[in-house]
C-alpha cells in the first residue's frame, strides 16, 4: 500500500487553494520556497533521522547530538547557505543543541550589547564557530528577578580586570543552554562593582574552557544540571551550572554599547539610549510568538488528520466506523486550536512589524511607544505560550491511547516546547507587567495622556462603558466590528474595574498585590482583544487565492467565538453581552464547525510541515497510520532480543519459586 | 546543614493538628499506620532507590524495574506480607511494571469473570506468581469502542477448542501492560464465533509464552511497542504488541461466570446477573478517583513546599526577598488544586462506600441503583483526573524554571499520570455517558420514574428552575447550603437547557451529536456538584483533632468558590446568581486564600509522602532545595567525564575548522 494517499478523500472535499494557503502561512513567496527548500533537505539527509532518540539513554542521545550538529555545520557551509537558510536548517533538525543558544542568544548578546571593537574581535570568531557560546543570566536562586543576581563583577582598577567570583552556592548559573559540556565562551551576567559600589547586573563576556584541551580555565567549575522533561526533548541540550571562583577578566570583556568602565574605573553611560534593551526584548518576543504557532500547528497537524484516519464507534450495518474528526465534542476540542495557530501566526507577523516600526523610531530618539510595545509583546508572549503548550497536550488527548506514544510526536513535542512558558519571562510574571502597564494607562486618561498602540480602545472608555452588543441573530456574530466592540467592551471593563478597586487601597502596591489575580484576568482580556484585532485587521488586507480569504474569515470568526464562549463569564459579568447573545454565538460556533470540517485536512497540509520535521506516525501526510505504528514498534531496544536483559536473573527465579534464593 | 528543618517556621504556623489530619487524609487510623510503615519500609531499601532512573536508556531501564520486582516479591514473601501491605509496597516503589497488572487486572479479571472452578485452577498459580498474567482487551484499531474488537476466538466443536486469530493487522492487541516482554498468559478479549455466529465480545485466558524458555508459544507474535511519554515514567513498562495466527486453547479457558458455552456448542447465560460487570467498573473507577487525589497531593506537596522555600522580588533595604506562596496570583493557582486533593480524597473515600452498596443490591437482585452509580462513577473518573493531570502540570509551572528538572519530580509525575485520562474510559467518551444519562433521567422526569442517588435534585427541577441565590454578602458563600443550592440550579438548568433543545431535532441521536460540546458541560456541572456535595457531607460528620475540620471547612469553601468564579460563565448564564454575587464569592475566595495561607505546609505535610514517594528535590520536607539541586546534577551520566563522548570527534573539528574534512 505504498505511496496510496489514505487521506485523498479528504484532501479533495477543500473548498479552497491549498497551495495558495501555503503561501500565506509562510507569510510571503520567499518565506515559503525558503522552508520547503531546506525542509526537504533536512527531511531526505538520512544523518538528520531522529525517530529512534527517544529511546537513548543521556550520553547516547547527547553524543548523537554533537554529531548532528556538526553535520548541520558542515552542510551549512558545504551548500554556502545564508544565515536566513541556516537557521532554517536548524529549525528543521529539530533537535535542541548548543548550536541554538550560540546563534539564538550569545552571539545577537554580543551584537545588541557590545561595541563596535568587541563586535569586531568576537562575531568573526563567533561567526565562524571557532569559539562556541552562551548565554549565563539565570542562577540558581534567581531567575524571574534579574536584578538580584548574586555573581559579581569587581573591577580591580591595579590590574584592569573583572573579578568574576560565586560569593553563594545560589549565585551558581544554572540552567544556560549550551554551558554544561560544550560552550567555550559565555556571556556572563554579574553585578558590576567598582570601589565597593554595586552598579547592577551587567554582561560580560568570559572564556570557560581552553580552546586547546577544553578543560574548564582555573578557577572554573561546571557541569550539567541533569535529566529535564520528556525522553530526548530538551535532554539533548547540556543546560549547565557555572561557578566562578575569583576569575580574572580583561576589562574590555565588559558589553560597553550603553556603559562603560573606563581605565580608571569610572562608570559612564554612553550615547546609545538604554531603551535598546526593550528593543532587543521586542524582538525575542516576536521570534517567540511566532514559535508558539510553529509548535501548535505541528500539534493540530497531527490530531487533525489522525482524526480523520482514526474510526470508532457508529458502524450501522457492516459500513465503517464514524471518523472521530465528525463528532463535534471533537472538533469543538480541535478547531479553535486550528484556529488558534492561524491566529498567532497573524500575531507574529504583525509583532515583526512592531518591532521595525520600534527600532525606527528608536533610531529616531522617538520612545513614546516603546513602554506600551513591551507590555503588548509581554502579553502576547505569555498568551500564545500558554495556549501552544495547553494545545499540544490537547492534541495529545485528542489522539487517545496512541497519542501517548512517543511515535505520534505529541509527548516529545510537548516536553520541548513548555520551557517557552518559563523562560524569557514567566509567563504570570509577564501579564503581571501588562496589567501595571494597563492599570497607569488608565490612571493616565484624565491627564490627556492618551493611550496609544493596542491600548488605544482605553482612550475610549467613557462610550465603552456604555456598549451593550446588539446582537440579535446567530450571524450578526460574523460581523467583525460586532467582535471587537465586544472584545473592546469586555477588556476595557475588566480593566476599569480593577483600577477602580485598586483605588480603594492606600497603598497602591498592597493593592496591586492583593488584586494581582483579578489584574491577571484583565491582562489576558487585553491581549486576547490584540491577538482578535489583528487576525481581523489582516482580513481586511488583500488575500489571494482561490477561497482562501473565505477560509480564514470561518477560522477568524471560530477563533473569536471560541474564546467568547469560553470566557462568557468576563462578557456576561461586565454586562457587555446577554446571557441569549451568548447562546446565539455559541449557535454560530457550530455552525463554523461543520462549514471547517471539509476543510480541515487541507488547512493543516497548508503548514507545509514534512513527516520528518512533524515526527509523528499519526500525523503522516499519507495517512497510512497502522501498518507504520506496528511496523516502527519493532525498533524499539526492548524488540532486540526476544527474551529481555534481566529475565533470567530476576523474573525467572521468580517464576520458578526460586527467588529467595536468588542474588538479586 | 544536614537535619536542618527549614521549613519550620512554617510548620510552626500551622493553626491545626497535624498528626489528625493525616488520619482524616488516609481515611482511617489503620489506613494511616499502614501507609505510614510500608512507605518508609519502602523509602529505607536501597534496591528501591529511583532518582537515576530517569538517565536510563529503554534496556537498562526495565532491567532496574525487573529487578525492583523481583525484590519486591522478595521482601513481599519474607516479610509475609498480607494483601494490603503488598499492594501498599508496590505502590510506594513507585515504578510501573508488569505486577501492577499481574494483580490489578489479570487476577480480577479471573476473580470476577472465571467460574468457582476456573478460579481454583488460575488463582493459585496467579497468587504465587507462577504465572504471570496481563489483560489483553485494546487493539490497534479499537480502544473505546470494545464492541469493535476484532480479534476472534471461534469454537471448534470437534476439538473442544477456541481458535483464537487476529485476522486483520487493526486486530493486533496493543497497550496491554506487562503484555510485551514478561505475561506468560493473559486474558484476551475476542469476539465468541461459533457455527459463524458473532455472540459478541467475550473474555478467554490463553498462555503466551512458554513456562520453561519464556519463548512465545507457536501461532503467537508478542513484541513492545515502543517508548511512551517521558523519561522513565511508563517506559519501565513493557506495553506490548499480540498477534494470534489460529492459537488454540481449550473450551474452559473461556471465561465463564457470566456466559457459558456448552461441549455441543450451545451459548447459554448463567443465572450470575450479567450487571455484575457494572459492579467491576464502579470498583475500578473508584480506585482511580482515590489515585487522582494521590498523584494531585503530591504535585501540591512539591509545589507548595518550594513556594515556600523559593523567594522572588520584593527585598527591601536588603531584607529577604518575598517567598513565592505570598503572591496571590501563586495562591490563586496553587491552593484550588490543595483544595481538590482534598476534595477528590472525599470524593473517593464516598465511592467507596458506593461499591460496598452496589455490590449489597447486587447480591439482593436490585438493579435499581446500578444505572445512577454507573453514571456517577464515569463522570468523577473523568472529572478528577482531567483535574489532576492538569493541576500536576500546573504544579510544575508554578515552580518556574526549576519545576522542569526531572529532580523537581513534576515531569516524570506527569508522565506517568495522564494515562488516567485515556484508559479506563476516554474521559470525553465518559462525560458523553454521563450526559446520556441524564439527559434520560430528565426524560423520565414525568413519568413518575424519580431520579436517586447523585440525580436525586432532579427531581427538584422545578423548584430549582425558580431559584435565585440570596447572597447579599460575601460571608454568605460560606454557608454550605447556600453553595450546594447554587450548584444543584446550574447543573439542573444546564441539564434542562440541553434536553429542550434536544427536543427540537426529530431525531434524538442527531441531536445528541449536534450538542455534544453542550451536553459535556452540563454533565461537568453535574460532577462538580457531586464533589462539592460529598466534600459538605464529609464536613456534616465528626471530626475529630484540633483545628481540622476548620481547615477542611476553608478547603471546601475553596473549592466550590474557585469551581464557581472559573465557571462563573454557567452560573450567570443560567441566571443563577448575578454578577454582584459573583463578584462576592471572588471576594470570599481571596480572603480564604489568605486563611490557609500560613497552614498550607502543614496540610500537605498531612498527606505523609515520605521523600522517596515524592521524589522531588524541590519538594524535600526540610526544604533544603538548593544544596540537593546542586548535588543532584553532579549524578548525571553527562557528568562522568569533563569532556563528553564526541566531544573530540565531533565539536573539536569543528572548533578547529577541520569539519570539512572529518568523518562525522
Ligand atoms: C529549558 C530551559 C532553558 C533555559 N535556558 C536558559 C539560558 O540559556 N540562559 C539563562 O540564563 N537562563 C535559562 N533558563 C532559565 C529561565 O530563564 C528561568 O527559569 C526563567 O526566567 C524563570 O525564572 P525562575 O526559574 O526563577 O522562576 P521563579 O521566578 O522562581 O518562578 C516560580 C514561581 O513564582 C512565581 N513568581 C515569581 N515572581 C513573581 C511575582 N513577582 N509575582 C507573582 N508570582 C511570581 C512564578 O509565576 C512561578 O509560579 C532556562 C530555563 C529552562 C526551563
Ligand atoms: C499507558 C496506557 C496503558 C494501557 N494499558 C492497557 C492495558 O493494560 N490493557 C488494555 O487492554 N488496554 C490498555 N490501554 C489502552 C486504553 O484502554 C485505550 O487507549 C483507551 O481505552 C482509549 O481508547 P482509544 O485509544 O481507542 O481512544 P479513541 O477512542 O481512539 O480516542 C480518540 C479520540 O476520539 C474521541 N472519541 C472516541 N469515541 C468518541 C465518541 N463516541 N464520541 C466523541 N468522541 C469520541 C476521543 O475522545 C478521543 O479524543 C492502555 C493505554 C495507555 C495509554
Amino acid at each position: 500500500m505504498e505511496g496510496v494517499d489514505h487521506l485523498a478523500d479528504e484532501r479533495n472535499k477543500a473548498q479552497f487553494d491549498v497551495d495558495d494557503m501555503k503561501i500565506v502561512w509562510a507569510g510571503s513567496r520567499h518565506a515559503y520556497e525558503l522552508s520547503d527548500r531546506i525542509s526537504r533537505l533536512v527531511a531526505s539527509d538520512p544523518e538528520f533521522k531522529k525517530d529512534h532518540v527517544t529511546s537513548l539513554g543521556r550520553k547516547e542521545l547527547f553524543k548523537n547530538t554533537l554529531r548532528k550538529a556538526a553535520h548541520g555545520w558542515k552542510r551549512i557551509n558545504e551548500l554556502g547557505l545564508n544565515e536566513e537558510e541556516a537557521l532554517k536548517l536548524r529549525t528543521f533538525m529539530d533537535q535542541p543543541s548548543f548550536t541554538d543558544l550560540h546563534w539564538g542568544m550569545f552571539v545577537p548578546a554580543i551584537k545588541g550589547q557590545g561595541t563596535d571593537e568587541q563586535q569586531q574581535q568576537w562575531l568573526p570568531l563567533a561567526n565562524k564557530m571557532q569559539i562556541i557560546g552562551c548565554y549565563a543570566q539565570t542562577e540558581l536562586g534567581h531567575g524571574s528577578n534579574v536584578q538580584g543576581l548574586e555573581t559579581t563583577a569587581t573591577f580591580d582598577v591595579k590590574t584592569d580586570e573583572f573579578v568574576l567570583n560565586s560569593p553563594t552556592l545560589t549565585s551558581s548559573k544554572w540552567w544556560p543552554g549550551g554551558l554544561g559540556k560544550i560552550s567555550t565562551h559565555a556571556v556572563v551576567y554579574a553585578r558590576l562593582i567598582i570601589n565597593d559600589k554595586d552598579y547592577g547586573v551587567h554582561g560580560f563576556i568570559a572564556q570557560l574552557r581552553s580552546l586547546d584541551d577544553h578543560l574548564p580555565l582555573p578557577g572554573i567549575t561546571i557541569g550539567d544540571i541533569g535529566m529535564k522533561f520528556g525522553s530526548a526533548a530538551y535532554n539533548s541540550m547540556d543546560n549547565g551550572l557555572l561557578r566562578f571562583d575569583h576569575v580574572r577578566i580583561p576589562r574590555n570583556q565588559m558589553l560597553m554599547r550603553v556603559s562603560q568602565v573606563t581605565r580608571e574605573g569610572k562608570y559612564v553611560h554612553s550615547s546609545v539610549p538604554r531603551q535598546l534593551v526593550y528593543g532587543t526584548m521586542v524582538y525575542v518576543r516576536q521570534i517567540i510568538v511566532f514559535d508558539a504557532s510553529v509548535a501548535l500547528s505541528r500539534a493540530v497537524c497531527i490530531a487533525t488528520r489522525y482524526s480523520a484516519v482514526r474510526r470508532q464507534f457508529g458502524s450501522q450495518n457492516g459500513s465503517p466506523e464514524t471518523q472521530v474528526i465528525d463528532y463535534k465534542t471533537q472538533q469543538a476540542r480541535l478547531f479553535p486550536l486550528l484556529a488558534s495557530a492561524y491566529a498567532f501566526r497573524f500575531a507574529g507577523e504583525w509583532l515583526k512589524w512592531l518591532y521595525t516600526d520600534v527600532m525606527e523610531r528608536l533610531q529616531a530618539k522617538d520612545f513614546s511607544t516603546l513602554p506600551e510595545a513591551h507590555a503588548c509583546t509581554a502579553g502576547l508572549k505569555s498568551l500564545t505560550t500558554s495556549v501552544a503548550a495547553d494545545g499540544i497536550e490537547e492534541c495529545r488527548k485528542l489522539c487517545g491511547g496512541h497519542g501517548y506514544l512517543c511515535s505520534s510526536g505529541l509527548p516529545e513535542l510537548f516536553a520541548v516546547y513548555i520551557p517557552a512558558c518559563t523562560y524569557e519571562g514567566d509567563n504570570v510574571v509577564l501579564l503581571l507587567q501588562v496589567a501595571r502597564y494597563l492599570m497607569k494607562a488608565i490612571s493616565q486618561l484624565n491627564s490627556g495622556n492618551k493611550p496609544v498602540g493596542t491600548t488605544a480602545y482605553l482612550g475610549r472608555a467613557e462610550q465603552l462603558m456604555q456598549y451593550h452588543s446588539d446582537v440579535l441573530r446567530a450571524e450578526d456574530w460574523l460581523k467583525p466590528n460586532v467582535v471587537v466592540e465586544a472584545f473592546e467592551a469586555r477588556a476595557a471593563r475588566m480593566s476599569m474595574a480593577c483600577a477602580q478597586n485598586l483605588s480603594k487601597f492606600n497603598n497602591p502596591e498592597d493593592g496591586f498585590q492583593e488584586l494581582s489575580a483579578d489584574l491577571i484576568e484583565a491582562a489576558t482580556a487585553h491581549c486576547q482583544l490584540i491577538v482578535v484585532s489583528k487576525f481581523i485587521e489582516k482580513l481586511q488586507q488583500d488575500i489571494p487565492g482561490k477561497g482562501v480569504k473565505q477560509q480564514l474569515q470561518v477560522l477568524c470568526s471560530i477563533y473569536a467565538l471560541f474564546l467568547l464562549h469560553k470566557h462568557i463569564g468576563d462578557f456576561l459579568s461586565t454586562d457587555c453581552i446577554t446571557p441569549k447573545q451568548g447562546s446565539l454565538a455559541n449557535e454560530q460556533l457550530r455552525s463554523l464547525y461543520s462549514q471547517i470540517r471539509p476543510n480541515a485536512i487541507a488547512l493543516v497540509d497548508a503548514f507545509n510541515h514534512t513527516d520528518h520535521y512533524l515526527g509523528s506516525i499519526l500525523g503522516r501526510y499519507d495517512g497510512n497510520v497502522y501498518p507504520k505504528l506496528y511496523e516502527a514498534a519493532w525498533k524499539d531496544p526492548l524488540n532486540d532480543t526476544v527474551i529481555p536483559d534481566g529475565f533470567h536473573q530476576y523474573v525467572q527465579p521468580l517464576l520458578k519459586q526460586q527467588l529467595r534464593n536468588a542474588r538479586l
